[in-house]
């Protein structure tokens, strides 16, 4: 029999709701490249759940997509990004931003995250123009690449700041449901719309098969923003594949229910492990759980679940990573601590 | 009532084998970026039927992106491509291949099509070295953006002359289904693999909800073609979505089922129009017709049927286009023609 | 003894005067990146012949640089320019213009200038948006590639309808000086200045040892145009280099006058020729003569002297292009007449 | 009076024995675009100064053009450079690299210098394929930003790994001059060019007006580089001015001896300073000194002398830095000793 696997958050296909709206719809005739009635009903439920009834909404098939899309169309030539260096678009996009022409400013984030200190350093260390590239835009991510979040007032005060200083704000949200289901958070959707020029909302990790929705409240940054979907190839033919299924997230509170459920069971597996007296690597804010246990603990875990081994501590601890989803089968985390247990 | 469309080929989801396959796949937990069971098999599958046990396969979302990563894996940032002036990266792409620092050296085709003929003249006419980008690699298209199809002689010819000149030969197969499948052909699928470089298979056009199967045959362009997936932003979390799905087309004969399927149907429009004493403004090859009829009925037809008014032929005249697909309904075809006649 | 060349207007280095300034000026202490006081007294002096005294200025080594510098300063990715199939980004610049990632339009010019039907024509045809990208910026050159000028009201015509239309006009002067002081041309700079938006003057070709100097009179084009200079490479640490250079050329008429000699050195060697009974192949607008001689001539004339043979006319008879410049000798071009008489 | 400066080493023009090697040969007529007889000459100096009979040379007019283009033409788009991140492609240039769609993967230098471990930990921290850029190719400059220079162990133990690891080693020259001139120094030219791949040789910061020369001593990276020279705007009209410049520099041992001055200069003031009883903030291995000095003392001499205070030590001292050139006059070197001294 297969492991179990808590190795990501993308190893099963759609929710079943998603890919029954699928089924549903599949053969109405539709407009193409995203003109259907499925991605005019998202964007109207996206516009209301955000707040922002004038924003431009795009849909596009991932989360590189999405990024490099974003970056590319808010950006001249020698504008440049200001990034934490553990970010996404930093160390796990192949250097998709710079082969479209932009440098990213890597600066040490805390916890994952930006703050206004580290952003002033930045513009500080990067000002002796036209000799450096002239920094431009932020690149925060929520929930971030350590599953971290940021609270109301950090991100406030990063907004702020950028204001202030002519920065643009740009959210990277590929766990955005994790970090709105935190436990820890008190942001709002319509809170990320206010306080960011532009944001992209995950699906793929909540749900769908793919797809992510970028946001764009700052309205001076929408025109020709469909010129760049189509030049980087994510205007798909059939656009209604993800109007479908993002409509069905945003109709009710899929969308929350299904990243609180991964949330849960990460809770549940955290509390489990700690309950028995292992200690946590980090403190569990979202779906991911980092726990330090015995070599021989892990070997015999490893018998009947998939999960990643993170570093080595001692000669015989390690940090393990648990990943949840939407999909976490409560049973199997049962198993899981059951297994620690014995 | 919605009016039936003749709009395009990809009005409708996927087909039910396809949608039914990625249902019936869903919740099994699965390896992301493509390296899943399914992908595995659909690359499989795709292996045996172009006849090239080696060749190293890729499954990416559309069109354009199939485009981007195939010419920019392919060229140093002097290479020049050479395309039909009427090609689909020339006029459809938003300066999509130009983006990734290309030139296009654009030549008139004839018929849609290249010939060695033409191909020699634009080497000619782009030899002042190193003044002009150097040309390196040619594109074309089968079937064509007209709807028309390379024979075996005509793609041999091109692919002897592109080997002796030092020329990779690149073959956008948007709608290779179509040309397969078109009563004229004498191409058979491990022929476009031997005689091409790199090619792609289009799924969006017949059956799948997205998807297009990039194939290199020539195996000094496989090195590093995944680092260029994902910079493109093409590797999807879940690269089993577009392996269900070509998994299911070519485990059996579903893709050439699908595209004769709309092939039939455009014949069978084809044949009735000219029955009825109206001419046709090309000959029908593949799934598109284009018909010359009277403004007055074609003013009928439009209140019960979508399709685009090509051009005006005379002052009482006009071409429509007529596209068909995998999912045309034959009793809609005959209701059209029915209105035809009446 | 080598032979006389009318090969190019580049064939020697700087005019005596434009040496003799770098050498007055040479061990003088500079501030670098072009902040230099011959640099500032060039922009001074080209400001006031241009009319435009908020105009921004930068001086940079070469044509393609210029045309790199200034187009990928005004257009964001998904914009394209329209220029001629003849145009040097076109055809002479290596593919330097698409490596920014921009899409060229070309069109078919007239007698290598654009018109307002031509342009409009590009227009109609490049407006599927967003699969098509969008025409921002028209390309011309004055002198055109073939030597052609354009007249005031054909400029005017063109700049009323790029303002009309929301393009912007770049005019690429690599042969500005021979096109100014053309016996046709009834443009002054303030001219060129009022009608484009940017454009540039070269010195290469009008007795610098290199430089050309790029003139922004679109106030809205002038930011942070120096990154681009700097990001492109052309920031030179002695910007005095090109500053001396273009100060000695516009303290007083000198780039007029060298144009000028250039021009009349053209005129004698067309008029001679004319007048011996030979034909030209095109008339004798700035320092370009295109004249139709036997093949017989033509090897005797190769004996003393270089130029190109333009193109076969008959099987005994060909165009040659002889090609003057500020440097040409008046005796050499006698010299040439008289051998073509004998 | 104007303050005779310290600033840097592109204060004044060329060397006068450079500058009448370009008066010398100015109204011969040359070939152009880099084929006249100096820029060959040039070139054969070079072969012959670098011991590589075979390697191929081009002469560009800056700094960062020669990157542009070395970097450009030796990469794949998903290729990245490691990089100091006190490089000069790092913070100086713009994002000129990232501009042509490479990233740059920055590392912690050690005194400004790679080392076989900082760059084996790079690689190890990018290895995470396809999600990571692949790192390709090694970027250091001799001397280093910081006026340190490489011993022939150093560089050799980096080439070694280098070809070990499929990794190409650059080198930017800018002040090889400088380093070679070093008291420290081991390297020979002929060194230089057998452990690098490809490297430049500025002349900007050693005599000449402008220029760099190009060097790649791998013959695999050679094809086709003359293209690269073009479409980045780096193809003189004119190749002559860079090619007489650099014949004159290493015609005899020109190139060394300016280089020499330079070091000599500033190792007068550094010994000058530091016998007078004030402490250097780093040892003075090229011309650059750094030295702390009382303020009143700063403060004194700037009325007399230009030159960039560095940093704040204490409240009352500071960090000067002072830069000497070929040009640095002997009796100012003493003058400002003096003004030290009282």
């Amino acid at each position: 029999m297969a492991r179990y696997s808590f190795l990501d958050d993308y190893s099963e296909g759609a929710h079943p709701s998603v890919l029954n709206a699928l089924l549903a719809t599949n053969l109405t005739q539709q407009s193409p490249y995203g003109d259907d009635e499925y991605s005019n009903q998202a964007k109207e439920y996206l516009r209301e759940k955000t707040g922002v009834p004038t924003s431009s909404i795009h849909l596009v098939a991932g989360g590189t997509l999405a990024n490099i899309i974003s970056i590319g169309n808010c950006l001249r030539p020698h504008e440049a990004v200001i990034a934490a260096e553990t970010g996404h678009i930093v160390v796990r996009e192949t250097g998709a931003i710079e082969a479209i022409g932009h440098k990213l400013i890597t600066v040490t984030p805390s916890e994952g995250k930006l703050t206004v200190e580290i952003i002033e350093k930045a513009l500080d260390n990067n000002a002796h123009f036209p000799h450096m590239a002239k920094p431009r835009l932020v690149y925060i991510s929520n929930a971030t690449e350590l599953g971290t979040t940021y609270s109301k007032t950090e991100l406030s005060n990063i907004s702020s700041f950028c204001k202030k200083r002519g920065l643009l704000l740009f959210l990277d949200g590929a766990r955005l449901g994790a970090a709105l289901a935190s436990a820890n958070n008190d942001l709002r959707l319509t809170d990320i719309a206010e306080l960011t020029d532009i944001f992209w909302i995950g699906g793929t990790k909540v749900g769908t098969l793919l797809g992510e929705a970028i946001v764009i409240s700052n309205q001076s940054l929408a025109t020709d923003f469909s010129f760049h979907v189509k030049q980087r190839g994510a205007l798909l033919a059939k656009g209604r594949v993800i109007g479908v299924q993002f409509s069905e997230l945003f109709r009710s509170n899929l969308f929350f229910d299904l990243a609180l459920h991964a949330n849960q069971m990460a809770a549940k597996l955290s509390l489990g492990i700690s309950e028995m007296g292992y200690k946590l690597a980090a403190p569990t804010e979202t779906n991911q759980v980092f726990a330090i246990l015995p070599n021989a603990l892990i070997a015999r875990l490893e018998k009947e679940f998939k999960f990643y081994i993170w570093e080595k501590v001692t000669s015989d601890q390690a940090v393990i990573r648990l990943v949840t989803s939407w999909a976490t089968d409560q049973k199997q985390v049962e198993a899981f601590l059951d297994r620690v247990l014995r």
